[in-house]
C-alpha cells in the first residue's frame, strides 16, 4: 500500500501503529512530570498543554483511521493503554471497532461500557452484525436491543441468532437487492439509480417473484454489457451456487474459494430468498479456522488476548497441559516396569527418548497428511486402505534408515552390538506403530464425527512415547538383560 | 449448495467424486473380467460394452464439471485412477485444470504429456497464468510458448514470471478495465456495453490518463447509483489501496481482509497502472500460507501427494527428521552424563521424562502465541518485554501448580519427600526456561527476517527435553544422590 502520484495516502498501519505508541508515551510522560512537581509551576502548566496536544493529535488520527486499524491496534496494546485508546474513539464508530476486534479483547472492552454505551454501539450495527458479537453482551443489552429495533429487524436479529456458529446462517447478511424477471435492464438501472448507494459487494441483483423464489442471479458484469431493452429473464443467469441457512459453513468457503465466488445468494427450506453470503465474511471464516487449528494443534483452547491476565491465560492453557501431564505419568509408570532392567544397564535410559522422540515426530508428519486429506474430503475407505500401507511402508524404510543411523551412535557410545541392534529393531518397530496409529487416529475422530485435528497431535505423541519406551525397553530385557 | 426450486441443481462435489470413483471400479472390473476369459465370447463383448457405456458415462460427468472440481477429483485419486481421468479430460480444459491442482500433482500430470499438449495446455490461459505454474513446465516448452505470444503478452509473461512468489507481483493480473476521467458516466456505460463481457471480479473501473498513470477508480456501485451525466472525475474515488508489484503479498492479504476489497490496483515504480490483485488471488494466497504454516510445524517440507511415491515422501520428511534425530541425540549424551545418578537412584530414569514431555508442551503453547502476534504485526520491542514477563509469571504460577501435582505422583510411587521436592523444583525451573526460550526464539529469528514459524517447535522441544534432563538429574545429583 503506497501514495501513488496526487492520490490520498492509503494507510500505512505499521506506521500508525507507532506514532499512537510514541503519543501514548509522550501523554504518560507528561502525566508523570505532572505528578512528580506536586507545587503548580510555569512547568506543570506547559507539561499539561502539550500533553492535550498528544492526546488532541491521539484523537485525529484515530478519527481517520478505517475500524479494522483501530481494532488492530487495540489488540496490539496492554490493557491500560488500549482503554485509554477506547476511550478517544469517537463513540459513534465503537459499534464497527467492536465487530473487528477478537472475542478476548471485545470483552475486555465491554466491560468498560455503561448500559446507554452499549445499547448505542449495538444500535449502529446491522442483524446480522448485532448477532456475531450478541454473545459477548450482557442479557439485558440485547433485550433492550431487540425492543428498539422495528419489527422487521427484529426478525432477522431472531433469525441471525438462531444459526449455530459454523453454519452457513451465521455468514450470513441480509442486504440483497432484489428484482423482478420481467423487466426491462433499463428499468433495473433506473431503479438502481433510485438508491443512495449499492450494499458492498454487490456483484449481483437476486431475481425473484412476488413470493420471494428465487429465480435467478444478475450478475453486474451482465447487467453492464447487455442490451438495455432486454428483459431480466433473458439476461439472468439461473447457474448458481445457492446455499441453505443451515448447512456447514465450512462447505460454503470451499464453494468460495473454488468457484471464486464474490457473493451467493441464501435460500430457507421453501426457497425463498433468505439473504446472501460474501466473500469477506468467507474470508474471516477461513482464517477464523486456520486460527483455531493452529491454537488447538498448539492446546490453547481459543485466541488469547496477548495482555490477558495470568489467571485467564492459565485458564486457556491449563486443559491440555493437564492431559499431556496424563499422559507423561502412564509412561513414567511404563518405564517404571523396566526399572530393573535400567539398573542392570543404564544406559537404556539415556537411548530411550530417541526411539520414542523419533517416533513421534514421525508420527505427527502422519497425523498432518491425513487430517489435510480429510479436511479437503479427498479420503474415502478405499483410499484409506492405500494410504496407510504407503505410510506404513514409508515407515518401514525411515526405520532401516534412522534405526542404522541410531544403531551406529549406540554402538559408538556403548560399544555393544546387541545393543545397537536392539536400537535398531526398536525404532523400526515404533516407527511402524506411529504410521498405523498416525493413520487410525484421525481415521476414528472422523468416523466418530469428532474434529480430526484437535488433540491428534498429543495423542500420537502419548502412544510413541509409552509405545517407544514399552518397545525399546521390552527387547533390551529380553535380549540384553 | 442445493438445487433451488426450478434452478439448475448445483454441484455436489462429494456425490461427483463417488460417482467417478464407482464408474472407475466398473470399468477395472470389466477390463480384469475381460482379461479372464481368455477366448473370445459373447459374455466378454457385453462386458466391452459395458465398459464403453461407463467411460462415456464419466466423460459427461467430467465435462459438465468445474475445473476446480475435476483438480479436486484428480487430487483424491491414486497415481493410476488420476491419469485414467486426466486422459478422459477434455484437452480445452488442461490448462484451468493444471492451474488448479496442488504443485505435486500438476508434476504427476504434466509428465505424462507430450510437448504437443503441453503446449496446447498453456496456450489455454493468461500471461499471468502461465506464470504461475511455469516453474513446472520444462525449459523448451517455455520458450515455445513465448515465441508464439503476440508482443504484449510476451511482456506480460516476462514481467510476470519477473516476481519472487510472495510478491504482490505473482497474485497480480492483467485484466484491467480502464476509462479516462473527462468523460461522463453516460459514455462509459456505452463503452461497457460494446463488451463482451468484464472481466471476473471487476468490482471498479481505473482511471487513468493518456499516459496509464493511475487517476483514481470507479466503483461500479458508484456507477451504477450516479447520474449518467455526471463526469467520470467527480464520481471516481481516489481514496483506494493501491499496490506495488514487489510489495509483501503477505501485506496485501493483510489489507484485502482489513478493508473487505474484492480489487485493488497495482501501480509500477513510476505510478503508473501495472494491473490488479483480485480477492479469489488473495484467498488462495491466504489459504496455502496457511497450510505451508500447518505443514512446516509437522515438519513437512511442502504439500504432498496424498499417493506419492514412497521415495518422493521420503524427500519431503527426512530434513525434519533428521534435525529431530539430532537434538534427541543431545538430549541422549546430556543423560548420558548423568548414569552414574541414575544407577543410583533408577527412579529417575522412570521420572525425568515428565518433566521434559510438559515443558515442551508448555513451551510450545508460548510460541504459538508469539508467532501469531508477530505475523499480525503486533509486536514491538516494549511490548516484547511485557509479554516475557507476563509468560514468565505464568509459568511459575504453572509450575507451582502442576510441580505440586508432580511432586505428589512421585512421593505416591517411590515415597521420597527429598525426590518430591526435587521433582517440583525440577519443573518449575523447567517451565521458566520454556517460557523464556519461548518468548526468544521467534522473536530472534524475526529480528534476524527468518520466519519465525519455521522450525520454532522443533527448537523450543530440543531445549526443555535437554534442558529439562539436565535440571532434573543435576538437581537430583546435588541434593539426592
Amino acid at each position: 500500500m503506497t501514495k501513488a502520484n496526487n492520490l490520498r495516502e492509503t494507510e500505512n498501519l505499521q506506521e500508525h501503529l507507532q506514532r499512537v505508541v510514541y503519543l501514548l508515551h509522550e501523554h504518560r510522560l507528561a502525566a508523570s512530570l505532572a505528578h512528580a512537581q506536586a507545587p503548580a509551576s510555569d512547568r506543570e502548566f506547559e507539561e499539561e498543554w502539550l500533553d492535550k496536544q498528544n492526546l488532541a493529535e491521539l484523537q485525529k488520527l484515530l478519527d481517520k483511521l478505517h475500524p479494522a486499524d483501530i481494532a488492530h491496534i487495540l489488540e496490539a496494546m496492554p490493557l491500560e493503554d488500549r482503554l485509554l485508546i477506547w476511550d478517544l474513539v469517537n463513540a459513534e464508530r465503537d459499534g464497527e471497532i467492536l465487530l473487528e476486534v477478537s472475542d478476548a479483547v471485545r470483552e475486555t472492552l465491554i466491560a468498560t461500557m455503561d448500559r446507554r454505551e452499549m445499547r448505542a454501539a449495538a444500535e449502529q450495527l446491522d442483524a446480522d452484525e448485532i448477532a456475531d458479537i450478541a454473545s459477548d453482551f450482557p442479557r439485558y443489552i440485547l433485550d433492550d436491543v431487540f425492543q428498539s429495533l422495528p419489527m422487521e429487524e427484529r426478525e432477522k436479529l431472531r433469525s441471525a441468532m438462531s444459526y449455530s456458529e459454523d453454519s452457513v446462517g451465521a455468514l450470513m447478511d441480509f442486504d440483497v437487492v432484489t428484482i423482478r424477471e420481467d423487466v426491462t435492464l433499463e428499468v433495473v438501472l433506473r431503479y438502481l439509480r433510485r438508491l443512495d448507494e449499492l450494499p458492498d459487494h454487490t456483484d449481483q441483483l437476486f431475481v425473484v417473484d412476488r413470493e420471494e423464489y428465487l429465480k435467478g442471479v444478475l450478475p453486474l458484469n451482465r447487467l453492464l454489457v447487455s442490451d438495455p431493452g432486454a428483459q431480466v429473464a433473458s439476461v439472468m443467469t439461473t447457474e448458481m451456487t445457492v446455499f441453505h441457512p443451515d448447512e456447514k459453513a465450512h462447505r460454503a468457503a470451499q464453494a468460495f474459494e473454488r468457484y471464486d465466488l464474490v457473493s451467493a445468494p441464501v435460500v430457507n427450506a421453501e426457497d425463498k430468498l433468505a439473504g446472501r453470503v460474501t466473500v469477506n465474511a468467507v474470508m474471516d471464516f477461513i482464517r477464523e479456522e486456520s486460527e483455531s487449528e493452529a491454537l488447538s494443534l498448539a492446546g490453547l483452547q481459543q485466541e488469547e488476548d496477548l495482555f490477558a491476565p495470568v489467571w485467564k491465560s492459565l485458564k486457556n492453557r491449563w486443559t491440555w497441559l493437564a492431559i499431556n501431564l496424563v499422559t507423561a505419568f502412564i509412561a513414567s509408570r511404563v518405564i517404571g516396569i523396566f526399572e530393573d532392567s535400567i539398573e542392570k544397564l543404564v544406559a537404556l535410559a539415556a537411548l530411550m527418548p530417541i526411539i520414542a522422540g523419533v517416533g513421534g515426530n514421525s508420527g505427527n508428519q502422519t497425523i498432518t497428511m491425513i487430517v489435510r486429506a480429510l479436511a479437503l474430503g479427498q479420503l474415502d475407505p478405499r483410499n484409506a486402505r492405500m494410504l496407510l500401507s504407503k505410510e506404513i511402508s514409508l515407515s518401514a524404510v525411515n526405520g532401516l534408515m534412522w534405526g542404522s543411523v541410531v544403531g551406529i551412535f549406540a554402538f559408538l557410545i556403548y560399544r555393544s552390538i546387541p545393543l545397537s541392534l536392539v536400537m535398531m529393531l526398536a525404532m523400526i518397530l515404533n516407527l511402524l506403530l506411529a504410521a498405523t496409529v498416525g493413520v487410525l487416529i484421525p481415521l476414528t475422530l472422523h468416523k466418530f464425527g469428532r474434529d480430526p485435528a484437535a488433540g491428534s497431535s498429543v495423542m500420537i505423541t502419548a502412544v510413541t512415547d509409552s509405545g517407544g519406551f514399552f518397545i525399546f525397553l521390552g527387547l533390551a530385557t529380553i535380549f540384553l538383560v
